[in-house]
This record gives structure tokens, sequence and C-alpha cells, in this order.
């Protein structure tokens, strides 16, 4: 289905070739100023077009709100944002099973109905209208002195070991246009262009961090923090993998050191490790709330590949000719922001509005 | 909240020391035979005390079905399942927050008043009740002819690279008491050993994978396989990370070695790989399901840890005694098997019931 | 929120007075072929100024589809449709808490954020989405032998005792401008024409009906027939009451009475009357669905009336001046319908897709 | 489902003659304090056996907390409440569909395989999971200062005109064993007693009012607070009908009589009038919540009534033997009051409880 959340409700519709995609959501606070100007700069983070590995395709994603607002506040209402899709070609999709896209499932679930010119409901480009309701989410958020951060932590293989030391130096690495130290940009880069060169792609991992979460916030159970975020963030087409604080890697360590101390500091109960990613028992802790996402290179590749066309059930191969992205990552920043701050949002909204005695 | 699933709905309740645990499954079709020895068996897998590496708590885990079942057969009711906790102790929580644990956030949370003993409503011992809930939907899901397996990938660093090649292989794996290969198994069991002259504990990765399901099953977005799949296995207390197919390894490969070639096979579409995990789009493509997930180590270690006493925001340093496994990972493949087989059972029970015209 | 449905999901935004309403509606099968000419038959039967005592509002409710459907038949995707606002007056609301209205509450709820501006999100015009949704739902069920069909059964008092005997009877009903019998039709007209003329307004029920849903449809508890329908009816704005069958008429009667027999009817179970709605147990028996919903006077009505400006918490009076239907019954039919359609749908769609062994 | 709520989660399983009933519920804030005999007086309104109407059968209805409770407060986990069926007979259901009853479409939805004895998951026995539940969340409300009363309105045709004035009047009402005035009273008993005596049953109404709800609570749409409740009433087994504030009524009237006046009152918005039943646009203005359950006869009866046997699909006739109420409606009163507050405490848990910024 395509609701997502417990507190706050959000619904995404559209195909990549429509007329629009779009996306209503519902149970933001009544009276937040949101300023639209900073949901076209998130937009704009993960626009195509704006670095030389990405697609070429004109994406003006230009956003139109239709509800929910009023005199620049949040009424109350659900807001509805929608995003018209201005450069559609008119062009069909001819049935070819392109690997590693959704067309062969598709076929399977949905018989040969959907849309999937451009990658229809699949497409890439639906994750515009996450980063556009994450952008709304951030602002709600920062009211409440919670700000989301996200870098590059790896690229095609190219790790960015160097990871930002506390939130000075996350917003720096967040404001810029590749957010990954230096040595590490210049190794992803070559990854990226030889790729390119091979008429090849390479996938990644993003790395966000929501500092000043209040303890407290998630569950145990099925609407911990990490489930709610990672039901999010696999919504994402391309995500292959979700892990917290240290992750996978926790596997590989002793519980002496995965186990972060607890510790006083400032007078506060505080920890000089994260490996937990600021998430016990599902719920935070107060320390940075910290995710990853591994990204699957982009299937679009021009490299001959086989497949099968299902009219006829005969093995085939293809090219995947236009305008395709070497590598998503770069842009895929903002979306798994925009993921981690709604989960936050969701978690932050719950319950007991009314109650306090 | 402690309620799952969009299709079938998982309620789970108790705390470790309580009076009991149980858990509500409803959804399930009338008229399935469930095998209440299998559920007994599953639970076995699950129970501490029968490898050396585990708590010594006597568990015996003996499931009590208080309804939806008549003469062998859900009646299309709510299947309520109890366990009794016979081993109780009536000792009491100390307040000490003890790191690694969700005595931290639950402080933050629940000001004092969670149920503590034993990690409470946290503790690990209530997945026994995924357990019982799967081991009723690997039953319903077998019958469709969808076979649920698991193994121990890794534990401690020490990794089984020998990946089993098709399902015969998985099913002798899955039920062996220590389910990897040979060699890694002998690695693996080191590495408990030396944790636990340490005292100290390793965590690990479990993989589990389900045969035989329909292509078509998920959604895209939030209700895609990866989606439902992820928000129950991050509920399992001690993951921090998952993936699906090849997940964290594709952001380091070309998308050419990524993408899963088409082919026919069989007269049927096929790939010879599976990166993507049997999902593709959230859907599934009629191959294998595949997911891991990492374990971090047991945080209850008789090593010296630093901590806080919160009634006086003291530091002070903690011992953990008592009865702990050195690693749950052995413990936790029926667990990870129980979630994959629920989150396949909901998603195969979408829908359209009714509907074909 | 703004979302609705277990298994099928309709996610409702807009204001009376904004740039737009629209709907999402996830959850319909793939491969269905939709009229939209049908949809905006529907949404005439719906839209005001057809009938002397509706508003003038010129309402064109274009309907506009921008997702889930390619070449006329539905994608499996989520279908959006939209309605511009195109005779919005820019005019602003005054404040005035107008009895009868959601002013009140909503202030109370919103703090003066939402947007009241002819009712706002709260405005009867978003009823055209359960329309729009309906109507779409009505040609689904169609092609699966369910038909719904409604009635006025009572206006300002006057009420139409001449309920149809069979499905034949309910078609032609359903089919005119005004679906009551020809007496009741009199004495309803005269009810509205006299309160339009005293500037006030009235109510009435409508009863809608859903013949062909199958035995089996709908679950006990939280899920039934009758809880998933009344919480789509009361999202109606101006309904106060629901009651499926005969209703509040049962505490009146005897168990030997109220008690439908049950009996052989062409080989098949029947009974001779349907005084539970074709409803027990919250699941359907095959006999017919039957709801009724009461709808309140319209509150807008240009007679004076004692309210307070919350400005200045002073009491005074306020004629609403404007267009304004005396009685929103008739064109609040279809909505009805739509609502049961909707209702019958998501019972329907539910479970169990994959599931027979 | 047989999960209700949208920021509480209340789950229900059990059958009349199976092992035990119970319930879990979700979401109560951590730190209440909950008197469990005053959950058991809440149970003891409920029970049968305390008036000469009502069935033999002897529950003693004791109820077992197993979760979520220590030293008499909430601990934030969920509560599951068991109650054991001692006076479990069992006696087999012969098959028989017993008009009235869910046997009819529970055979069509279940195949046979559904527990019917004793009606099963329908019985209204179940019903003492919905006054366990709400027991707890009216000590939830009245810390809050939000209290539910509950009354006869009408038994068998005899209808009770003489509405309480005030919350005092409520209160002395609620308390009462028989709550009405006591000349209805009079008649009511008169109706259940005919009705015994002629091995036959009546039904009824049964009003509840929550006072101290502030303006504020509940959505528009989906969620109202209309909604929310209507869908919880309409789960409780014999429930036709819901209606709120004037309900029904509203039909006969104009709109000049139905809107209430909006006034100042002691410095606050109030209003002279209540026929909107507190709700306005689904959303709570801080007059009492007012709803009104129609209850049809107890389907139970012993005069013969004409049915079928669906085993070889002949007609004959039924008399239904042993313990039955001739009327359920003063038994119903607590189940409509725990309704209520379940619903008033699910949008008052609504939302944004970190958020304040």
């Amino acid at each position: 289905m395509n609701v997502w959340g417990n507190n706050i409700k959000l619904s995404v519709f559209g195909e990549s070739h429509g007329i629009a995609i779009g996306m209503a959501v519902d149970g933001l606070p009544a009276g937040e100023s949101i300023d639209v100007n900073e949901i076209r700069r998130e937009m704009m983070r993960r626009a195509p077009g704006h670095d030389p590995f990405s697609s070429a395709r004109h994406e003006t994603d230009d956003v139109e709100i239709l509800s929910g607002m009023k005199d620049g506040f949040t009424t109350g209402a659900p807001v509805c944002g929608l995003i018209r899709n201005r450069d559609a070609r008119s062009g069909d999709y001819d049935g070819t099973l392109r690997p590693g896209h959704a067309d062969w499932s598709a076929l399977l679930k949905y018989g040969g109905y959907a849309d999937m010119r451009g990658g229809g409901h699949f497409s890439g480009r639906l994750t515009a209208l996450l980063v556009f309701a994450g952008a709304m989410a951030k602002q709600v958020l920062r009211r409440r002195r919670v700000n989301i951060y996200g870098r590059i932590a790896a690229i095609g293989g190219a790790v960015d070991a160097d990871s930002p030391r506390d939130e000075e130096d996350w917003r720096s690495f967040s404001s810029s246009r590749f957010p990954a130290s230096r040595e590490a940009a210049a190794s992803m880069s070559r990854a990226m262009e030889t790729a390119r060169a091979d008429k090849d792609s390479v996938g990644g991992v993003v790395e966000a961090v929501a500092y000043g979460v209040p303890g407290g916030v998630g569950e145990p159970f099925f609407a911990s923090l990490e489930s709610i975020a990672a039901s999010m963030l696999f919504s994402i087409p391309a995500v292959k993998g979700v892990e917290f604080g240290a992750g996978f890697r926790l596997a590989d360590i002793r519980g002496s050191e995965s186990n972060d101390a607890i510790v006083i500091k400032d007078g506060a109960i505080s920890s000089p490790t994260n490996n937990c990613g600021g998430i016990l028992g599902g719920i935070s802790n107060g320390m940075p709330i910290v995710v990853r996402a591994a990204f699957k290179p982009t299937p679009s590749i021009e490299k001959s590949q086989r497949t099968v066309d299902p009219a006829d059930m005969t093995e085939k191969n293809t090219e995947i000719k236009g305008r395709h992205d070497a590598c998503i990552v770069p842009r895929a920043v903002p979306v798994v922001e925009a993921g981690l701050a709604l989960s936050v949002l969701d978690c932050m909204s719950a319950g007991r509005g009314f109650l306090p005695a």
C-alpha cells in the first residue's frame, strides 16, 4: 500500500511518465510555518542534471501545494503536493524485462496492466515525493531542535572512513554539494567515471543522522524507531540494506566493544560512543540517531544484458539507451535524510497529545 | 505499538519476569490443520540451555493455545498462545543502566514505571512469541508450497562463505542443530568459546530464505516485501542491520554484476543469480526470498563496564552476573525464520480475496 | 486522519476554497476497465445546482485522473483524482462561529490556522471525493455482480414508507432524479419548499443497499461490515446516525419478530425478511446489505442565530447569506451509495489473495 | 480484524466455550495507577445473573492481568487481561443455524471450522473484554477530568424520555443498578417480564455520555470522534444502530432548531443545547459527548423458529433452550460506556506527544 506512518500518514501516487506525481501528508501540526523555497532547495539536491554522473533528464520538479497550507502556515488538514511531469516522453514501454528493474515482478503482479514507461510507479522519480514531505518534516523538526544531516558513506567500493565528528562537522558536510571528505570524494568520482566510461553503473551507501531527538521516542517491537525507519527506507527503490549505529559491523566485535559505556557528561546521561545509533530497545536514548542505507547500482546500463521477451518467451540481449545516472547515490542523500526526518517525526508525534494529567 | 501486520495482525505482550508472555495472531485462514508439536519443536530450537553457549535459564516455553483452534484446526478467530514464566525469579531490578540494554531509553520513556526485571518487555524472551506465531505461519505456507529455511552466516567475525546452493542444501542445513558448514562452525564455536572465557560475548548474522513464494507478492513502496520484513526483523531485540539479496555488498559492485540476468529455465522466466534476493520493486519475482539480519553481541556480559546510577546520577562500574548467552545467534535462527515466514504470509494474504471477477 | 480502509486505502485532501480537492485510492485490482464518464455521471448526481433546493454554486466538478490508469484500465498503482476549484471565491472567513458548523471545534483544535473559507476541509464539497472513489468502486463491484442503489428515505419529517421490494424496484428508484416514491416525494418537496421560504433548512435520511454481496464478507468485531461502513459514513459531514437493517426499530420489537427466519429458497439458504440488513456477527449472509444514514439539516441558514465572536468573546447574531442548500439530502444519495460501495469493496478485498491451498 | 484503535491498540481473542477470553491493550501511558477492584466492579455490572432477566450462567468473570502492570501501575507495555471460562460446558454445537445469530454467516465465511459453541467468538461474552479495557480507560480518563456515564434509554418500546439534566444527574443515574428513571424502569421491566413469559426477548437503546472531554479532540473525516466511536460500538454484538447527539431525530427538524446556539457562559464558549452531541466536524467542541446504541432483541429465544439444517439443506423448526437473557440491554450499559471511554481515550491520545515547540 502506498500509505505510510502511524501518527503522520503519507500517501504517494503517480508514475514517471504520467501527468503528475504527488503526495499527501496528514498529521502535521497546525500553525507550522513552512518555507516553500526550502522545499525547492531540497528538491534541487535530489534533482538530476546537477552533476555529470546523473541523468540528463530535465526535471524542474516544480512543486505545487494544493491543500493544507494558508498564508504560509499549515492548517492541520492534509498537505497535498504535486509535481507535474513536464518532461514526460510519450514513448511506450516495449515490454522488455530490464534486468534489475521491477519489470519482471510487476508483470507477474499486474499482468501487463502496469504503466512501466520510465519505470512508472516504480521509478526513482517518486523519491522526489519523499523529499517533498521530508522537507516539511525537517522544518517541523528543526523548530523542536531536531536536525537531520546526510553524507555519502561509500560509492562503488570507495568508502569514506572519515565520519563527521559532531553536529558542526555534519552541518558543513551536509551543506556541501558532494557530502564526502575530499579524499573519498576523489575516489568516489573515479569509481563513477570509470563506470560511466564502461557503460556501467555503481551503487553505494548513504548515511543520515538526526541530532536532537529527545530520549524516549519510539516503541519496543513493531513501532521501534528502527522498524519505522526501515519500513520507510526500504520503500526507496534500489535500497537493499539498512543498518543502525555500527550495524553489520556489530556482528564482528565483542559485547565489551559494542556496548556503549554510560557516563555523565555536562550533568546528563550520555555515552562516549554511539554503536547503538541512538536507539536501545527501539527507543531513542538522546544520542544522535544514525542510519545507513545501501543502494544497489542503477540497473539501467548501456552494457548488453541477457533478458527475456515475455511476449514470446524468448531470450534476447538488451542495451538500455538513454539518460541514465551512472550512480544515483549523490542524489539519494536528501532522500535518505527525508526518510529519516519523516520517521523521527512520526515517532515523535506518537500519542498522548492531550494526556498529561 | 505491539501490533504488526497489514493482512494478518500479530499482537505480543508480556514481560520476562511477569506471569506470562503471549501473542494473538489474527487473519490466519480457517480450516488450517496446525501441528502443535511442530510449534513446540520450533520453540525448542530457540529455547536456551540446549547448547553450551546459551543461558542456563530453564525455559520450558510450554505453549498453551487459548483460542482460535478447534480439533486441531484454525477456526478463523484469533489464535492466542500463552507461555507461562515458570522460571521467573522474584528478584527486583536495581535501577542500574546496563550498557547496551534498553534500561537507559526505557527510563527516559516510562519514567521508572517499566518492569525491567530480566529486561521486561524488552527481553529476548519475547522472541519466543515470534517463533510461536511463525511456526503456525510456516505450516500455513508449507501447504502453499512455500518453505522457510535459516542458517548462521557469521558469528563473531567468523563468516560462513559456503552458502547453500539449492533448496535441498538449505533443508539439510536448516535441520541441523548448528546450521553452518562444518569448517565455519568450528571457527564460530571458537569465537564463542573465547568470548565466554573472556566474560564477553559475540554477535553475528543470521540468513533466512523462503522458497516457493510465487511472483507478484508484495507492493511497491511502503508495503514492499522488504519494508514489511524489515519492520518485523528490526523488532527483534539486538538486530541492528537487515539486508536483502546481496545487500550491502551491492554498494561495492557494478550494475552489470549486480543486475540478475533474466533467462528461460524449464519454460519459465528465471535467473542464474539472485542478487536481488527475490524482490524487485518491492515485489517477489519468483526467485527465493533471501534476507540477512545482523545481531549485536549479547549486551549482558560479566566484564566490568562503566555506567550510571540514575538515582543519584553518579558514575559507577557494573558486572552483569548470572545466566547469559555468550552468543544468541544460534538461538536466533528460528526467530529470523519466523519473522520471514510471518512477513511472507502477511504479503501473500494481501487483498482481493473475493475479487477475481 | 484522512486515510481510510484496511484493504483499500483512500486518502482525501483539499479545502472548499483552495486550489483543488483530491483523493488517492490504492488497492484497486489492476486491469479494471474504468469508465470515466460514469464517474462524471455520479459526480453530477451529487453536484449542486441541479434542483431548486440546492446551492446555486456552479461546481463543474470536472475530474482529472492523474495516476493509476492507462488506456482506460487500472494499473494497480494508486489512482489520484483531482477536482479543481474553479468557482472558488477569494473571500475570507470572518471568524464568526457559525452554529452547527465545525468553526467552533476547529478553532479549538487548530487555533485559528484552519482554512475555514466555505467550510474548508470540513466542507460538504469534499464528499465529491467519496463519490469519485465510489464510482470506481461501483464499477469494480458490478463486474463481481455487486450493485449498489440508494434512495431518499425521509426529508424533514416526511417519511417514504414505501421501500423498494426487490433489486428491479431499487434500480428504477435509483436511476430517478429524486429517488423516492411519488407521494413521499411530494411531501418531501413541500418540506424543503417551506423550509426555504422560512430561510431555514431540513435534514433527512438516505438509505443505500448492496445487492449481490456474497456471504462471508466482513469480520467479527472491529472489521465488521457495520464497523467499516459506519466509520466511512460518519466521516460524511452532517451524518449523525447510522443504522443497519431494521436498525433503531429493533429496539421496539420482540426477538421473534426481529430474528429473520431461515429458509431454503431456490436451493439456497435465504430469508423472507432482512431485519439484520444482510449482516450477522459483522459478516454478510448473502442477503442485501441495507444501511441508513441520518443527515442533520444544513447548518447554513439565513435565519438569525445567536453566536459568539471569538476575537472579543462577545455574543452576537449572525445570518448566513449566500448560496445554501435548503436540504442536502437529495445530493447525499450518491454519497451514501459511494460510502457503501467503498466499504463493501474494502471488505471483499480482505485477505488471503494468494492463499487458497 | 480483532484489533482496534489508532493510538491505543486493543486486541481481543477467545470463544465463549473455549479455555479463556482475553484482550491486550497497548498505548496506555506508563505510571497510571489502576484499581483492579474497579475493573471487577465494572465487570460485575455486565455479568449475567444479577437481575431476573439475565442469563443464569454463572460467570465469575474473574480477571487475571498477565502483563503491563507492576505494583499497581501501568508500565507502558501492553496490558493483557485474561478471563478463564470456568463455567464452559463441553457440549458441542449441533450445526443448527439459529435465526439472528452469526451461525449462518460464519458458516459461509469459515466453512464449518468456526467454534460456534455458545456463539464462540461471536458471543456477547466477549463484550466483557471491552468492559475490562474500558474500566482501565475510564481510570486514565478520570485523572484527566473526563467521566463516562450510561443509562438505559429504551427497552422493548418503553422509552425513558427523562434524560439526565447535568453531570450530577448522570452520576446518580449511572451508579444505579437499573439506570433509568423510576417510571420508565417500571415500563421497561414489564416489557422484559412479558417477553420472558412469552419465551421471547426484547431489545432497547443504551445512551452514554462523556463529560469533560476538552475541545479539539478528534479529526475530520475518517478519524472523526463519530467514526472512531461507531467503529467500536458496531463491534458489539447486537448493536444495529448508532447515533450522536439528537441523531436520527435531526432528520425531522429544522436547521434553526438543530443548530446549537453559541453563547458565552462563565467566560467560556458554550451552548444551551447539545444536538450535535459535543461533536462538530468530527471534533469535540467541549460539550458532553453523547451517543446512543440500538440493541436488537436477544436472538436466543425459546419460541419455535423456522430455520435450516445445512448438513442436509432441509428446513426445520428450532427452539433454543437454556439460559438466555430476555433482554441484554441492562447488562449492555457498561459495555457502551466502555466503548465510549476507549474511543475518547484513543482520540485524546492522538499525536503530537513530543511536538509542542
